[in-house]
C-alpha cells in the first residue's frame, strides 16, 4: 500500500506501529478504524494510556504494579501468609497466578542481575527484598526466576544474602512438561525428572 | 493468564483490546510494554489519536481524508485532468495509489448505496460528486466499486445521474487475476476473462 499523503494519519500510525508486533499496514488499518468512532471514545481511548503512566504505582511491599500504594495480593490478608515468590516481571506475576496454585505474597524484582548490561542488585528492588526478609520474617522464598545465566545468577546472589537470615529459600521444579515425549527433551530437563522423580500416588 | 487487578492497565488493555484484530493477551502485553516509555512518549502516543481526530478533515473536492481543506491529491495541478476515479473509502485510494498506474483525481462516497441498511445517495458524498461533475465537466468518470449487490447498485445510480451529464463513465476491468488458473477460477470471472479479451501482445 502506498504511503498516506495525511501526516495525521501517518503520526497516528507510525505510533501505533511502534508497538511490538504491530506492522505498518496494520498500524495504518486500525488507525482507519479508530477515526469512525466519536471523539469521545478516541479521547477515551488516548487518555487510558496517558492516565496510567500517570497514576500507577508501584507496590511499596512487593514492588508490583498496583493502582494504590498496596497492591490488590498484598492488601488481602488471606494471602500474607510467610510465603514469598520471587519473580523478574509482573508479567511472571501473571503467570503464576494463573495456575491458581499459589497462595502466598510475590516480589517483582524488575528484572535479573546482569554484569553485561550493567544491572546489579540495586537497580533492581533486591534490596527491597532484604529489608522485607529482615521485617517479616517469611517461612519461605520461592526463586521463581528464568532459568538463564543471569536467573542462575541472581538465584545465588539471593541465596547468599538470604540463607543468613535463617529464611528457607527454593526454586522451582523442573522436569518434562505435561505431554513433553521422553525422546524429544533435551539431556538437561530429562536429568532433572529423574534425579527430581516424585513418588508414583496412583 | 489471570484478569490483572490494576484497574488502570485493565481500562489501557481494554481501549486496546477493542481495535480488531487485537487479542486480550496482546492488548495487556502492549500495555506492559507501553508502560515502559517515559511520560512524554506515552503523551505523545495518546495525543497523536486525539490529534488525528480533532484536525482531520474532509477534502472540500473529493471527500478523501486530509490535513488541509483541498488534499495532497487534488491540490497537485498535474492530477487534475478530467479524470475522476470513484471509490467506496480512503483504503481504496490507497489501494488503488500503490498501483501506480492512475494519475487522475478520486471520490471517495464514503460508502455505498445500500436500501438495506437504509442508506441512500444523501448519505453518501454522491450529490458532491454529481455537483463536481455539473462544474468540472471531466473526460470520464471511472467507477471503482467493489463488486456486491450494492457496488453494482450504486454503479447503475451513478451511470443514470452522469450520463445525461455527457460525460463517460467506465467501470474496472474484471477478468482472472495474475497467476489464477483456469481450472480453479469461478465461472463468472473466466467468463469475463474471455468476453472482454485482449489483443495479444507479444
Amino acid at each position: 500500500m502506498q504511503e498516506i499523503s495525511s501526516k495525521l494519519i501517518r503520526d497516528a500510525a507510525e505510533q501505533l506501529g511502534s508497538l511490538p508486533g504491530v506492522g505498518r499496514k496494520t498500524a495504518l488499518r486500525l488507525v482507519l478504524h479508530l477515526l469512525k468512532r466519536s471523539e469521545d471514545e478516541v479521547e477515551q481511548f488516548s487518555n487510558s494510556f496517558i492516565r496510567l503512566k500517570k497514576e500507577i504505582k508501584n507496590c511499596k511491599r512487593c514492588n508490583n504494579l498496583s493502582d494504590s500504594e498496596l497492591c490488590e495480593i498484598c492488601s488481602n490478608p488471606r494471602r500474607s501468609n510467610g510465603l514469598i515468590c520471587v519473580v523478574e516481571t509482573v508479567k511472571d506475576v501473571l503467570a503464576v497466578e494463573s495456575t491458581q496454585q499459589y497462595f502466598g505474597s510475590y516480589h517483582v524484582l524488575g528484572g535479573v542481575i546482569s554484569p553485561m548490561e550493567g544491572v546489579g542488585p540495586n537497580d533492581l528492588s533486591i534490596p527491597l527484598l532484604l529489608e522485607r526478609c529482615s521485617q517479616e520474617q517469611p517461612a519461605e522464598i520461592i526463586l521463581a526466576l528464568n532459568s538463564t545465566m543471569e536467573g542462575d545468577t541472581t538465584n545465588f546472589y539471593l541465596y547468599k544474602k538470604i540463607g543468613p537470615l535463617g529464611i528457607k529459600t527454593s526454586t522451582l521444579a523442573r522436569g518434562l512438561s505435561f505431554g513433553d515425549e521422553l525422546e524429544y527433551a533435551d539431556e538437561l530437563t530429562l536429568g532433572k525428572s529423574i534425579v527430581n522423580r516424585t513418588l508414583f500416588e496412583g
